[in-house]
């Protein structure tokens, strides 16, 4: 549909795809920057206008005028009209490009989310199938709120063998994702009469809000090159630890804090959380084992197949000491009931039949590709900047030079395409750390990491 | 496996088959019966002897035991051995019976869980297909926590034509089941100020409980022919109303009430909770329509797909008016981020497809069908037993003989292999109505639906 703008100031006519909207508005403007038919300087019209003019969602426009502002076509500033990027500050175009309106992409170099790209799809559909031809009709029905004993079962037997932790079937309980899983604990906890939670001082400031919201008080301990400091956590009930891989600065917690928080735990049946998101991505050496073998009984372990298949699955269970299981079960029985129970059937399937154990050595392969690009490309284009968390996981911690802010250095990411984060996004307790930025690898398509990569490097120069 | 009993007072040759271990004893024991092997009055090992013989989980044995009691053939005293039954109590053997250990079903009538056999497995691993043939990669990201655009467009498509729903679909948050849709709701009035939410004296104490949880104070309305009745409602926040079809006494609230009740609403921003779990097996008039459709910025509604398709699912809506739309998805967002994906996609897929319709209507009309051989054997083999909630849902409630209670009608069913409650369970303020059993007609096997009724009624006479 082609529509003459006519309620502002700006000539201009945009060819919207119905079918496409954002991406042919988008395409629109780019290109008429692209030609000069809209000149440096020029007005925009209000989001509200050409909304009202093309007939779409004014969020739409919205999203627009940010992407092509993000990408050094256009200027946005509060509280004043979008306008058309002088020349200088806007991005080039490839010379060798043979579309001028050759799209520009962005990158999304935030930590966190997997390769969703590598989701096994068809793997997943032959696996509900199998199990829908076999599953008795009453696993279709409210069902046990622990979770179904296929799954508990195939984990119970995956988790022993792969992770070293050491539990029973009836240790485990299916959750909706690793936020439920500890927000149950935390429940519990609160309800056994604990008052205050020790977390690290670097992780997702929604987990602490999930352990706040159950009622308890967090404290942040120390994080150092041998994970979480553990001389300050007397006087807590409970302490929540990304042992394997410590989220987002991604050091190992060493084997002497591991015992001297064991014996902390064990002095007066305190609980450790232990937070295992990514412990199937090791790369440089074997796999540091479940903390949770070390003493069973004190540790309540939570695993999620959000990183090694995908968030949106919503999937994540918790392996409990004996005495927690039913007051967890409990809650989840009187709040939730069992997690849905198709993807449980599903991921049970996966597993008993060796197909989890392939996806995951498959994408630990492509990560660990990945990994040694980023290395590649850090060790020949910022030689000498201090990364930290090389040996597993999705993301690194970059750090800043002498000088440099994080919000500077996101700012400067952002205005060559890259969504990045700072360290600070996921400090909880400040001034520990020098200016980092945490930089995910995971997301961007494989073809154009090296590009996304580049302009990280660019960024990062300043 | 043969073995010959050793410790205990009895002669008994029991066969058992290690891979069907309890089948096997049960079909043993109640062979030894009714040959005359074992003599009326003899006594049986205890649980823990034979269990201990032949090598068994003592529970298994108990189980058995219970089993064999329930169909008459044992009798099992508390603190007493248990002992062959005497020919007066026992079941006869169907005369026309080939073999002497036919396995003695036993049915479930109690209410609340639909007909699973009927779960379309078929076209739900096909539309599964489908939506992971074209899903982009992002859609099993973190996602909105308000739920899939795709599953909230066709509910809000579906909703409207089918409940009356007055909607958009960014008024519907996807949940994982009813009870977390309530507790999230619950959750958003307590953090508004409210204190007390008025339910209705008949339901599900579970359902109290998750308001209670939420820190709120609950109220029980009494239930008459016309639906709760509204009367005192001043001085409560908020009111949970099954309108279209009461649980479990199957009333719909009268037009003149729900002009009461959203007259009430509206006074002071009070909210409605609709919670329209059965809406879609209406039998003898067309559907009662969403009460919400009076009041949108007033009614809470919250659906389900536990009933139409499985409750192992846990996939539920809430529509919700204006103000909540933003506090509820940040509550989810906070702790628990987007119902689980995949299920939302087929969903998604099954309703634009008109699939959902199809499925839904096939098994409206087969519990129409168990209805009608319902109220024909009632007619038959109890005339005159008052009866309630028959034009709509998967139950009825079955009115007592004078002098009966429903403890003793719920054993004497019990005796006779079924399960079945009394209205008591789902009572939350006495003494309203005269004692009745809740009867579920959804889940015995087509094939023997009419032989549980014949023992229903049997039990019902006394």
């Amino acid at each position: 549909m082609a529509v003459q703008q006519t309620t502002s100031s700006l000539d201009l006519h945009v060819d919207v795809d119905r079918t496409r909207v954002r991406a042919s508005l988008e395409d629109a403007l780019r290109e008429a920057v692209q030609s000069g038919r809209l000149a440096p300087g020029a007005r925009l019209p209000s989001s509200r206008a050409l909304a009202a003019d093309l007939r779409v969602a004014r969020s739409t426009v919205v999203d627009v005028y940010e992407q092509l502002s993000a990408e050094g076509w256009l200027v946005s500033r509060h509280g004043s009209a979008t306008t058309v990027a002088d020349p200088v500050g806007r991005p080039s175009v490839p010379s060798g490009a043979s579309a001028p309106t050759a799209v520009v992409p962005t990158y999304d170099l935030r930590a966190g989310t997997p390769d969703v790209t590598t989701f096994p799809r068809a793997e997943w559909t032959a696996a509900l199938r199998t199990v829908l031809a076999a599953a008795p009709a009453d696993a279709l029905g409210y069902g046990d709120p622990r979770g179904r004993i296929e799954l508990r079962q195939a984990l119970a037997s995956y988790l022993a063998r792969a992770r070293g932790v050491r539990l029973a079937p009836d240790d485990v309980v299916v959750c909706s994702g690793y936020r439920q899983s500890l927000w149950l604990l935390s429940r519990v906890l609160r309800a056994e009469g604990a008052s205050s939670v020790a977390v690290e001082a670097f992780g997702h400031h929604a987990h602490r809000d999930v352990i706040v919201d159950a009622g308890l008080r967090t404290v942040a301990l120390e994080v150092d090159d041998d994970g979480a400091r553990p001389e300050h956590l007397d006087g807590h009930d409970a302490v929540v630890l990304t042992a394997a891989h410590q989220f987002p600065l991604g050091v190992v917690l060493s084997p002497v804090r591991r015992g001297e928080i064991v014996r902390w735990a064990a002095a007066d049946r305190r609980v450790i959380v232990e937070d295992d998101y990514d412990g199937e991505f090791r790369y440089d050496r074997r796999g540091v084992g479940a903390m949770q073998a070390l003493a069973p009984e004190l540790v309540a372990y939570a695993g999620t197949a959000s990183k090694t298949l995908a968030p949106g699955l919503r999937l994540a269970w918790l392996v409990l000491p004996p005495r927690l299981v039913e007051p967890v079960v409990e809650l989840r029985r009187a709040l939730l009931g069992q997690a849905p129970v198709l993807d449980q059937l599903v991921l049970a399937e996966l597993l008993t039949s060796g197909r989890y154990d392939r996806h995951v050595r498959r994408t630990r392969l492509a990560y660990r590709g990945r990994r040694d690009r980023f290395v590649a490309e850090m060790a020949a284009r910022s030689p000498g900047t201090p990364v930290l968390g090389l040996p597993a996981g999705l993301h690194s911690v970059v750090q800043l030079c002498e000088g440099d802010t994080e919000d500077a250095a996101v700012e400067r990411a952002s205005s060559r395409g890259l969504a990045v984060e700072g360290l600070g996004t996921y400090t909880l307790r400040p001034g520990l750390r020098p200016p980092s930025l945490v930089v995910g690898w995971a997301t961007p398509p494989s073809h154009s990491f090296t590009a996304a990569l580049r302009r990280l490097t660019l960024a990062l120069a300043g």
